[in-house]
């Protein structure tokens, strides 16, 4: 391969003679050899810093610390990394620094090498027009920049990704529970069979667990709104102009759309990364409910012959390479290992969060690959298992009504008329004697099978609505 | 031992002749015989049962359903639990069946027996004045009474003794904050040293960490707030009177003081445990945020004389059985174990929560267990490092100067000046040749004495206010 | 309550007039005041510290360090302590310093005060028989005593609890399964109908899965096995007598009647916990294990009515306040809320292992604590979910019968005969139309009937033995 | 884009006319579109098929159930696969059904359509030379295909990056423990000043941990080596030949050179990942040792002036964007950041695994992609942190002396001179008064200076050799 020479304050090095990056990035490339076939700096950190670097230049010109010209070269090249146009320059994984420095200086050697070449000059030009360290990170540190991109990238992910895959599932989901609303089942708890409720009850659960985990996501978008641009090396913002980290803020609201302001305490957004923790605290709480619904579908459409069988799921795929005929849950077997690994990330994301020292947390790359991972895999998850699974959810009325028929603890609406214990023993008597309640009740002598038509209704057992 | 026969449905059990509980009870003492010397079921949630029995006997007053004598025994022997009179009666562990059905049971069965007694009776008596399940259960099943009384019992260990220890602890570190606000500092990042802040910014951040962590905790209550009660066996509310879930909701509320609501959706509330995964995630937040803050303030108090040594923290006790006159940071050590704890217990109660089935999760003993352990641990614990360790904290000034006079990283000062090239060239000449920052700028020659003084001046560096 | 004055070398302090400890522990009480009526330093690690105590004096007498009056002394409390005489004298919490040092002190103190009491003395002599410092822990630091004592009381755990409790577990698995080894059912993959096997294939899958773990429990022993006493303060074994390390261990040895050893390289010892966070991450295996062996047992056990219905389990007690008649699987829950129990304190372990800094891990307590508790809710877990599930279980034939005719995936049984792709359109066409296998394979003309009855063998489609 | 009709037994699909892969292949493409950026399934576990398929082929040959011809074609491909050449050809993500099925038909369509091409034939004829199920997949099911898979992957990636990564390091830091053997210095326990050891010392207590973390890996292959092949669908074998199983693992260990054999109990290797979970638990003991390793040298490398600053470590990257000439740590931080990212993997995998139901855990493509993620990482990390930081570790002997002559702990000498109570009064005076120990031990007059000299020396208080 080709190479140039590049310099840093180390000293030269050797850099792939067409790579818009520099020294500190290759140096990166060299000391970090691992992963290097899967785990890149997530692409959604380098948009963000994208967006960061043109709105520091924005800010950086508006102050009077930055010529037009060179504010203007930094934006057209952040324009051209949101393109998609400049892709191949970012070639860092995520074990490097814990501070992301070598990404942050990776974005700042790609911006400066490319507006040389815009301007139609040569990498190998000794003078640049800009400085990566004195221009384009003006009135920044890689302490301020990493999590201010972790923040913009989390926030977007969540507010494009995983936000819209939990409410359209929620939706499905309400609909189902409508939809079913009318169809009076067994009930289940201990995995054994209780007194009925409606399917649409059932799935009324499984709504109301998005619901509330939607709320808790959202809940979270505020404490991640806040960026800690502005703060520099320690949290002080030594080496910025006046109101520089409000404006800043304003200028990435501005650019993404999103309401974004500039962190009330920037220690706190250097130190440690708890809007990040917490945030992914809420992506669990909907893992472990989505273990809950995937779970509860599958064991549902058990079957066909031996299982539940009481649901149908949509026939997605050949489910097995050696039976023939045979089709499974594969969407909610996705899903739930989407959640287990959530769950994992979670941990994870704790650790890093909890294992920072004095002004600087250095996990960031870890936190923020975990966190976009999660986030995006709960969005995407939701979708696929809405648009694959939940939406051709049907049920299977006549196991349905089956199971409901042969229930022993429809019983229980015996209480109120003849007490636990007499209910107990004809419920224990039908069991053993497997006969149906109703035979077991009259022959209880407890009650009439007038009485025993009247009252156990499993219709009347669902509630009053 | 001396026993009496009592019955249940399934038959005839041998209970100490003494005791108030009854058949079931004794069943799960003799099937679950694990951990029994440190696992019992919380006091808090037979404290959260004396509650909730004694509103559901009001409630079905009201309705009609239970008599004014029965009712007024209930609250009685209610009031008896409450007062810790009954203290001995409630020997189950933690480890039973996953619905605490059986510690449902024990409560109603000695309010049962205890009540017989209370109106002169026998524990021998055949005929007994209340009933366990038809009298004291009535309108209610283990499956809506355990998931309220996790409610209730988390959200008072929650209101009286996690959040006032998370305020305490955050009120002192404000003041500390303030306190320390004048005093300039080396700042550290990667644990090296870096550019200067003051003690008191440094500060700032740790208590800007807990008032995230109060905010997301409180958060959180209002999801615990809402009651299963009412919704008995499966989420339908068989067996309960009209506008029963409501009004008992209304008079748990009264009882406790709390603001308590009946949950919308009693299914979720039944089959899922996403309320207390949700609010132990803020837990874990917090546990994370403290693990930071201790660690940050042992290592920063490290020595005395090969250490960091900027602050000095109180000399409890002492700290070694064979080095003497040795003092070690032992809140900070209690408290990062709490948070250790607290990240495990995290992951149990995901765990639990995931693995619900149908109608009904069946993790709830050990849910409750690790809630209101980790409650109770960060609200102690918090007390503990705020009275023991937080507010003794002063700074050692001398060793603070020295760091911050010694320190190569005032070079940053001079990069708006000079440029980031040449200041790295001062700083790592002053590092190779041991020398002072200023000497290395001087010799440099890139500017004069003068101009150092000027340019770098510490107290400049840490912001505008 | 009356109180005496004792003191350290930090001062003095008021203590309980008659309690057996000192000026230390009393220190400790005061200043962790932390879940104090739940989470007390295990007996277990008290029990240890008596036979490591006991095993020091004799070395240390031995060794000519120790007068044989002094060691006689040591010696003659340290067997009332393992008597359980004393309990009452170990006030002390789990969340106190790091290094445990105060429950060593504790140790110290009890024994020497003890003494004194037993030589005829008072406790508020101003001379005493024994220092607890310079006597009792002679030759020894909390650094090198805690770990030695977590070692024994792991080992002991893990060899009269854990163990034990596993292998009775597995015996009984085994057991079934080759009782059960001629009943033929279907299989189920993906929760859906798959090819048969038998039962006792099914369950020797079980038995399978704790041998490979108890495998990996005595696995982990070894390093367990390996006691830091002798290191002292930093592993360097600094204060103690020739040969002393390897002479104590030795002396553990015998008294406990377990394999110890010195470990071979004290600063590991001291400095970490990896031997414990290694073995319990063998209990952690074990744990995912019983998870999956108590799931599949409660699932296969559903019903009665509505559910697999495929085995029965013991029913042990009435499983519903509210339904009557209701049986549950108790011990399954109990089981698999130990699971996730177990899967928590794994990382509250691997958190507190990974946080050691230097020559001491100060997470000590925290470790121990967790992984008692682990161990102890294994062993007695196993036992009683062996006791009163696993030894009850039993077929339950019809249903078996029925499931297996019903199902489809005999299909596979076709495949080397006809091909997968009609294979499969037999199946399907069988599902679709609601037939047997059978008719379908019969109507399909792919086959004849007595082909299929040839061909369609489930016996033969269970393997060779 | 081009496409061509493909058939399932499901019915047509479009594929894109140049693809490999068929119809099964391109449905769970469309089905699962989830993280298709990032998520592939690990080209590790496509080689693993490859070796897989290969040795199936040619145990089915020499069985007399697959023609020569179409096993030489079989084995041709697999070959191809083998060199990266299809590497196009596996479009799948990890987040599919969790039986693998995908992937596995995957791999038997590229297989049979390859075959198809190297033979003169065309992606579009009707009629193919083999067929993916009846040919390729021949005696086989991806129930037992896919565990297979997992297995030779996993165990070659720790044979191959794993072991040597975690050998290369534990070698150095053996080397360095040797050569700072003579260097003392002050010991720190609680972060605190504790008695001297040596800097050898303490790296020995780093290479021990790595030995036991080793050993403990090396332990857990041999479950790993046991094969699930043979199994098929649930483990009883259908439709495979005689001895198939044990045949078809040792052509496996003769492919890949390593030991593996088929496994005794295959419901155990279909229905549980125990071997994994059991792996990765030793995977993670060694991740809790790094970070200890990792935390103490940059704790030891802090400074360089307000730091610990007792060694140095390799200068590999400028540190800072903003802090000119700043150093950091960044190996330390790569690799605490991996540990804490395996420790997250290992609570996904424990989920995973204990979440099968009956014949088969469908986690499986979640579990394997952890496992090797975590494998590598450590892997990867131990080489990148050995190459570029503990091979170049060197002591600040300036600093260390001048942190051992400072110390106040060397006072622990003392104890068998004059007692405990005395030496801390000493080391109390000293550090009140600010006084060396020599100074305030002479004021005390417990002691003459020659008697200080010759008792506190800390070259004798490092241990005996």
């Amino acid at each position: 391969m080709d190479y140039r020479i590049e310099k840093d304050t180390m000293g030269e090095v050797k850099v792939p003679a067409q790579a818009y990056y520099g020294a500190q990035t290759q140096r990166s490339v060299e000391n970090f050899k691992i992963a290097r076939g899967t785990d890149r700096m997530p692409v959604e950190i380098i948009e963000a810093f994208a967006f960061l670097k043109k709105a520091a230049a924005l800010t950086n010109k508006e102050a009077g610390v930055l010529s037009t010209e060179k504010c203007d070269l930094i934006v057209q090249v952040c324009n051209e990394i949101l393109e998609g146009k400049l892709d191949g320059s970012f070639p860092l994984v995520v074990w490097q620094t814990g501070s992301g420095t070598q990404t942050n200086m990776n974005v700042n050697e790609v911006i400066a090498n490319r507006a040389q070449v815009l301007t139609g000059g040569k990498l190998t030009d000794k003078e640049k027009i800009l400085l990566p360290n004195d221009d384009v990170n003006k009135s920044q540190s890689s302490n301020d920049t990493f999590p201010t991109a972790m923040h913009i990238a989390a926030y977007k992910m969540l507010a494009e990704t995983t936000l819209p895959g939990l409410e359209k599932l929620y939706h499905t989901l309400l609909l189902k529970s409508r939809e079913f609303m009318p169809v009076v089942k067994i009930g289940r708890t201990h995995f054994m069979d209780a007194t009925p409720l409606t399917l649409g009850q059932e799935f009324s659960g499984y709504a109301a667990q998005l619901e509330y985990g939607i709320s808790a996501v959202r809940n979270s978008l505020s404490h991640i709104s806040e960026l800690a641009l502005g703060g520099t090396a320690v949290g002080t913002g030594i080496n910025t102009p006046k109101d520089y980290a409000e404006n800043v803020a304003k200028k990435i609201s501005e650019l993404t759309g999103l309401p974004f302001v500039t962190a009330p305490n920037k220690f706190e957004a250097l130190a440690t990364h708890d809007a990040l923790v917490e945030a992914h605290g809420a992506l669990k709480s909907v893992a472990v409910s989505l273990m809950k619904i995937a779970n509860d579908i599958r064991m549902l459409g058990s079957g066909p012959r031996a299982g539940i069988g009481e649901i149908h799921l949509p026939e997605n795929e050949p489910g097995s390479s050696i039976m023939p005929g045979k089709v499974n849950p594969t969407q909610c077997e996705s899903l739930t290992m989407i959640a287990a690994q959530v769950m994992g990330n979670d941990v994870a994301i704790s650790i890093g969060g909890s294992n920072g020292h004095f002004e600087l947390n250095v996990y960031k790359p870890m936190i923020a690959y975990n966190f976009l991972h999660s986030a995006r895999l709960i969005g995407e998850g939701c979708t696929s298992f809405n648009d694959y699974c939940a939406v051709g959810i049907i049920p299977v009325t006549a196991t349905i009504r089956k199971h409901l028929d042969d229930s022993l603890m429809l019983v229980t609406a015996l209480n109120p008329k003849i007490g636990y214990y007499k209910a107990a023993e004809i419920a224990q008597k039908a069991y053993k004697e497997d006969k149906t309640l109703k035979q077991a009740a009259i022959e209880s002598g407890y009650l009439t099978a007038e009485e025993f038509d009247k009252w156990v209704d499993p219709a009347k057992m669902v509630g009053r609505e």
